[in-house]
């Protein structure tokens, strides 16, 4: 299997660094998908909602199709809706990776020993339920507990993108006083030794976008990792707050927007309501167009 | 509903504070249980483990009827076997929660807004697939990923049990520095601002029970909170060094053992295939006489 920064290489090259959130707010879905499961409780509730959100998951996915290099499912979305929500999960990423999306499976997990071989298996692993081609991790428990996954990383090509700085208000209360500047050693520790000189390595960060000098020092400190930035779009960060994330040949960022591409914004309700396939493509291409124009603008 | 640590503080002065991990470890099960997946591979593998690992925790339960004051199931492990596995964990914990064992979900969950509240209902609320009284998280990602499982807390009834200081042997790379001392004090705040003075509060902590000194200050920071101690039994720890998390009343302790319990020790494994109810259900008295000695010993 080519190692996943490669592949992730090839496909930001092919249709630039778009990653978009598969994130099913069930409140926000199209009202065709919502009837399905409106006034329902329980495990009815779950079942058709499951139903509801792969199905248009399915249609999400056709219609990024040839301008997203990697879809972010959101686990937690998926998980809240049972057994039934885990399987609609497992169908969507076996689809997206047949259509080659490189799937980043937005799950956060982190424990230690034989717990993290569980979540490895879980998540990554090619002989388990999804067997995605990279996942987040939480790096709370220490190095160790990121273990089993850097073993997978090696033995099946996958890639990580480990949580150093996030762009929630209150991110700093934690991995403020250099916690997120000691995991980003870790990640170009191990990026070293697995890649030569310059090369991007397997292990990815998660750094958000609202601190740009934050993000530039984090950048220079973990040369070899792809960034994942997530809030571009909904989230507040503009296209522009994503370039301290890229490295100087124009790599190593994989921006990710979720409700701004999945979701009608202010005005476009009625568009989205009778054909939300045609307005997520539209808003999928702005997107890819937006980053574009920064790496001309930049060059 | 009863607040948790009033329901927590009732089952453990019942039957001690004995909690017992429930971890599908797939090659420990009894060979009855193996050969149902050996061999498969596959989605064949994960409905017919799950299927055992469901039957087979069903009698654990039955083993620890009457000893356990709570269960610990280990996510990962269901995880790991797709949405059978879900269903599977779906059935333990709907089968606990009717036997009256308190739930203590052990899932790691960290992230913010609306997807820490898919999380939650994933996890503790009572509208979701699972419902169970407790859940563990991990505090990566600041105080405001915690706020959507406070809130279920308040409305609901339930309990945390937050991450501060593991066992594990390179915890203190994150850790130390003073992060699980900042940890702890938002989660003595938090029962400060939810129960009266010296009452147990509804926010636990994770506390491995490996360095007594660090157990020590740290029960002292959070004097309202219910700490979960793993790491008892198969992890190395003893009896003895769980001593420290216990507040003077006895109370404010959550000892977990997981497969000292469930599987069989050395020289055990004949009685173990024979009947591993009968073996699982000593090795719970044997926890929870040495947990009641302990008691009476420090009284």
């Amino acid at each position: 299997m080519t190692p996943f920064a490669e592949r992730l290489t090839l496909a930001v090259q092919d249709k630039g660094p778009v990653c978009i959130g598969l994130d099913p707010h069930l409140h926000l879905l199209p009202a065709h998908f919502r009837e399905r499961y409106a006034g329902l409780s329980g495990p009815a509730f779950r079942l058709a909602a499951a139903d509801a959100v792969q199905a248009w998951g399915l249609e999400v996915l056709q219609a990024i199709d040839g301008i997203a290099a990697a879809v972010k499912p959101q686990v937690a979305f998926f998980e809240q809706l049972g057994a039934p929500g885990i399987a609609a999960l497992e169908r969507l990423v076996a689809q997206a990776k047949a259509m080659d999306l490189l799937v980043v499976l937005d799950a956060k997990r982190g424990d230690i020993g034989s717990t993290a071989q569980g979540y490895c298996r879980a998540t990554l692993d090619d002989t388990g339920p999804l067997g995605a081609d990279s996942v987040t991790l939480s790096p709370y428990l220490g190095p160790e507990s990121l273990r089993p996954f850097l073993d997978c990383c090696d033995a099946q090509g996958k890639g990580l993108f480990i949580l150093v700085r996030t762009s929630n208000a209150e991110a700093d209360a934690l991995q403020g006083n250099g916690v997120a500047e000691k995991v980003a050693g870790w990640i170009s520790m191990w990026n070293q030794s697995r890649s030569s000189s310059l090369s991007l390595g397997p292990i990815g960060a998660v750094v958000g976008a609202t601190v740009p000098s934050e993000a530039m020092a984090l950048r220079a400190a973990m040369p070899q990792s792809w960034i994942l930035v997530p809030g571009y779009g909904a989230q507040g960060g503009s296209a522009a707050d994503t370039l301290p994330c890229f490295r100087a040949d124009g790599l190593g960022a994989l921006v990710n927007s979720s409700r701004g591409v999945l979701f009608a914004k202010a005005g476009e309700e009625a568009r989205y309501q009778a054909d939300h396939q045609a307005l997520v493509h539209e808003h999928a291409l702005a997107m890819a167009a937006e980053l574009k124009a920064l790496q001309i603008q930049r060059a």
